[in-house]
């Protein structure tokens, strides 16, 4: 934890404007200090005051004995700005600012205040948390620079669990869900407005807390993605799991994000492939932030999603195993050794297979759980399970159910939740360290999360080790951009070993009814022009063209068309007509924040309605292409549907490869590409670009 | 409450193997009627006792000094049976058989012990509840005929609310969590095995008392609809909403469910077309069967779902909008006066426009709530309102923003719902009648479904004053079905007025002839043979016939074919080759339990792979059959895109109407009909059904 020690576990803290009154702004900190155990400085400043909670108070920072590493600005407003001049001139290391009423009340005149505070800050090598900042909270430092008011009525309960987000609201209501499940929390840091120390740089730094078993964050906008990716990676070298609530899913979520902050409006479904593209899990909502917080916490090394579900009530089996399948948890195929194991220990009328309907036999018998419990812990097919107990009451031994599946979660060493209602069901079972959800709908949930997570963040370790070179996201242009002809667009993909379909650009009727000749007909002839993007509306694509004089003809029509549009004639294309069975699309473009997205997905006219597309950031590799190609709608057409052979993935994905490494090369300068279609043919058979339209940087 | 009367409410009740321990089967009915106040007789039966729990007790039924109305069966395995007998010769109304160990163990003695049972008990003109039946309870009459444990510690609580179902756990897992929300049940009946009395049939006596007000099914199998039917009927006459769980969503669903009680598996999107045909919500899951039951006993009557949101934090307005919009509620837009009116209330960096976001101003001035909820309350954009308060704590006045948002419930007569983490806050707006949810997730899902809930009955309710005639599920068969060969099906459709393709079935080379100068070429011609479905595959189907001559060797080329196959030989249809813009699939069949099903989509080759189709139950209107065609994900292309013009959507659903109207005439015995493609042009030019097989009833 070197960047940025000193807010998160400074030697010394000073409170400007402290408080003896502990619901006070200025009061709160340094009560919080004493607390929470802080073992550095305080040093509580006010003009009017000799002590502070009992500690000695100064009259200014000039007084104090030192220069203290962190300095808590609690006045308000303008005297803020006095208090980081003064932090500045006396050497301290991190201002954390929690006054409010700069840029998030006024976007020009509270900008250009907190601008003058960075600048104070920086030319003395300090930096500045805030403004509005509801403060940082380390529970592991003790360094509690925070007026939130949840601290007031928690006890010291340090955990493995950060959380960090810019709204002070944010911060702490998942905080507050993690404490009624009795999840313990190390970090709870709110940034404020972000005008110095963004939350993203704070979180790298918290990152490097190797206490920290699972990071949350909370963001609103992403308004650069440089600190997250270094979050993302520094996180996946210590193999610590990051889960984020990204808000503006929506155009109205994001509307009122942006009356709210002015942030930044990012497309969410990039913000879905970059979380994707770093291991890093985007929960939906609230719920999902902390819902699976406690499996994370296991330390299990999970191998697939599998699960097996026992339950003593056949209705939770039959609704484990419908939030599983429908989740995209199969649920594990037991070996018939394990079958027949059961059937010597369960009731006759009790159901072996997977999900274990245990029946109410486990009423008259408290045994069935140790005694079931072990033999399918043996049988391998299982990834995780679940254990259902939706009523228990007079007559069942819950203590020992609670035993035995501990011991069980011990002997496989996989995860495993329980699914109880009862709160004194419940409660036993968690006495034994086992997760419990209120259902099996939450249990799925969480256990879903964490597989699924788990997986990603390996499919990323291993895109990392294979692929580490950075994308840029900008790239160097002396201004604009511009649209190459077909040709051009065509010759540059073909350039980057991207098939196209064949085809010449031809500068005269002659060279076309060659071309026509070389080709074979019948052919397809287009007016190539860098100032027309839509041909056909304008009639420059002709399909089918059987003759050289019908090929002759066409290219001066073409010719005709295109002056007298005024545009520039580069050409005519005459092409070869593509075979193949399906129009794919493979488009890409640079977001402003995330740098280039390569999309594919159904193609042809309707792409816009049937939005059957996903998106990938480069770099990645094939695998991850297939992967993207095989979640498509259509994409049980690839295996080959009603007798038809399989088509070929092998060379679309192959080309979306090259596409994203055209897009992550600098030096080529592409600002966006649209290729649609390229006709997808069946195994073997490849496939080819056939339109194809490259803006570059100019 | 004529129906069952003697279930639900009982005049006397005996219990057969009653006991004087409050844990035992037999000891907890007798316990709970003395509990919750019941005001019949108890006749506790036990040839052992003279005395159980302050009653007299008698050695048999046979000694009781009258006949009771209901006899709690809570003797074991084959005693049970005898018990049943006793209460057939001693005039009992309603026997309720606890005792497990019949069909559910054992299909053929289990299934034949209750049907023993059932006999016996309808000669005498006894019904039976159960066997494995975990009993009723009325909370409102006090007839707790049940051993569930969870009314031990549960004090008299009589609520609007009830719940069925089969399933004991599943009787008392929603109660379970209903209690914890402070909600009141006045039903909650687990029927067990339904040998006799099902739970639908229950469910439609449970819904004649008027003091329910809503009403929560489990289902796990539905193996037939008459009385879900008539719960559907009486709940909609008396504006009582029905939310039903129907588990076995899944294939590894169902697959449970039939290993756990031989349960026939019905097709999901039938039953969910089913339920949305008769205005009950089909909850996903057993959160989504609790999580809007206070909503739906407030009395609300919306007309809406456009909402409101205000919070005093800006990412709870964030997460509000994401939420609320994709889940299909539109952010309401206020007036341009009401926002003035806000601006003159709220600080200038709080947001006036929906989401409200009032900012940490509300800390320093309580009054802000109070202030402008009136403002809000007069602007009639607003369907529904969600107040989020995710921090509160010293300074904030909570008990007055209670009390001002209570006050603003009652002004509005709207939906409203608090989202509120803290404890501390949440039982303030509990305490003024306010539903409070923990976070904003679940307030807008509640909401969501409340408001959706009343859309959907008020449309069932309009359709049914439209049509009210009923449809059989079951048609008059001698026997086996019957494919109708092209020309047969074609003219069936034509009879019924649906637009087919002109045609002519030809019987000779010269008929094929002159049906193509008729018609007018070019022509599909293809072979007609009702042995032949798939003609393609033969080559029996031919596009752009051209000539005269082509249309007569072809005649003769199709005949060979058909005959070479073995296949009867009806002719070889002369049609023309129709127009139109997209290929809509038109289906039909006879699900065996909720009788006709009428699926629509985009059609094609791929109907399978992309699936994008729609399911009715007939009867119904022109108007559901627009709203079931708006459901389809290629929905947009009939509005016209990329300029193109708007497809005749008035002509496809009055098809689609007819298509119902045929399937639910038993008279017309139509077993399945698939129409595919059926071309669908531009508005105006109608639609034509080009191909299609029909099967009938023999």
């Amino acid at each position: 934890m070197s960047r940025l020690r000193a807010a998160l576990d400074p030697r010394s803290v000073a409170i400007i404007g402290a408080s003896d009154n502990h619901n006070k702004i200025g009061g709160r900190p340094v009560h919080y200090l004493d607390k929470f155990g802080f073992k550095g400085k305080i040093f509580p400043i006010n003009p009017t005051r000799s002590d502070v909670q009992g500690h000695k108070c100064y009259p200014s920072i000039a007084d104090l004995p030192e220069a203290p590493e962190m300095v808590i600005v609690a006045v308000a407003g303008d005297n803020a700005i006095g208090a980081v001049e003064d932090c500045a001139a006396r050497g301290v290391k991190v201002a954390v600012v929690m006054a409010s009423g700069f840029g998030e009340v006024d976007a020009v005149a509270g900008k250009a205040k907190e601008r003058h505070m960075v600048e104070v800050a920086h030319r003395a090598g300090m930096r500045i948390v805030g403004p509005n900042s509801q403060g940082l909270a380390n529970f592991g430092t003790g360094a509690i620079a925070s007026f939130s008011t949840m601290f007031m009525d928690m006890d010291r309960a340090e955990g493995h669990v950060a959380m960090l987000s810019q709204s002070g609201a944010l911060s702490t209501v998942p905080v507050g869900f993690l404490r009624q499940k009795g999840i313990g929390v190390r970090h709870t840091h709110a940034t404020g407005n972000d005008a110095d120390v963004t939350v993203g740089e704070l979180a790298v730094a918290v990152a490097e807390d190797p206490e920290v078993k699972l990071l949350l964050l909370y963001l609103e906008s992403i308004p650069d993605t440089k600190y997250l990716e270094e979050l993302a990676a520094v996180a996946l070298d210590r193999d610590l799991p990051i889960v984020a609530l990204k808000s503006g899913r929506t155009e109205a979520g994001r509307q009122a994000a942006q009356s709210h902050t002015g942030a930044l409006a990012n497309e969410d479904r990039v913000v879905d492939a970059f979380f994707e593209h770093h291991g890093i899990w985007r929960a939906p909502d609230m719920r999902g932030l902390v819902e699976a917080t406690e499996l994370y916490l296991k330390g299990w090394k999970p191998r697939g999603r599998r699960l097996v579900a026992i339950s003593n009530s056949g209705a939770v089996c039959v609704m484990t195993a419908d939030a599983a399948t429908s989740a995209g948890m199969p649920m594990a195929r037991l070996a018939p050794e394990t079958d027949k194991k059961l059937k010597g220990i369960l009731p006759t009328f009790a159901t072996t297979t997977n999900p274990i309907d245990l029946t109410a036999a486990l009423l008259s018998n408290s045994r069935l759980f140790g005694d079931i419990l072990p033999v399918i812990a043996e049988d391998p097919a299982a990834d995780a399970f679940l254990i259902g107990i939706p009523v228990a009451g007079p007559g069942y031994d819950v203590p020992t159910f609670a035993r035995d599946a501990a011991a069980f979660g011990k002997q496989t060493g996989k995860p495993l939740v329980v699914a109880a209602t009862q709160k004194s069901v419940a409660d036993e079972f968690a006495a034994e360290g086992i997760s419990v959800f209120p259902t099996e709908v939450e249990g799925v949930a969480a256990l879903h999360q964490f597989l699924s997570h788990r997986e990603l963040m390996a499919r990323t370790r291993g895109r990392r080790a294979d692929k580490a070179r950075p994308v840029s996201p900008a790239i160097a242009s002396t201004g604009g951009t511009q649209m190459l002809n077909e040709a051009e667009s065509l010759a540059l993909l073909a350039a980057h070993g991207i098939p196209v379909v064949p085809h010449r650009l031809c500068g005269s009727r002659a060279e076309a009814i060659a071309a026509f000749e070389a080709i074979g007909g019948p052919v397809v002839v287009k007016g190539c022009s860098a100032d027309i993007a839509h041909k056909s509306e304008l009639g420059l694509v002709k399909l089918g063209v059987a003759t050289r004089e019908a090929t002759g003809d066409i290219y001066s029509e073409m010719e005709e068309i295109i002056r007298k549009h005024g545009a520039r004639f580069d050409g005519v294309i005459v092409a070869a007509m593509a075979g193949g069975r399906r129009e794919i699309m493979i488009g890409a473009h640079r977001d402003p924040v995330f740098g280039p997205v390569v999309a594919m997905g159904d193609g042809g006219k309707y792409v816009e309605v049937f939005r059957d597309t996903t998106l990938l950031l480069p770099p990645f590799t094939q695998a991850d292409a297939i992967d993207a190609l095989q979640r498509l709608r259509f994409a049980p057409l690839f295996a080959g549907v009603r007798g038809e052979p399989p088509m070929d993935v092998t060379a679309l994905s192959d080309a979306i490869v090259k596409i994203g490494a055209l897009m992550a090369d600098p030096a080529a300068k592409i600002m966006s590409l649209d290729l649609n279609p390229v006709m997808l043919d069946s195994a073997g058979k490849g496939c080819v670009v056939v339109d194809a339209v490259v803006f570059r940087a100019a």
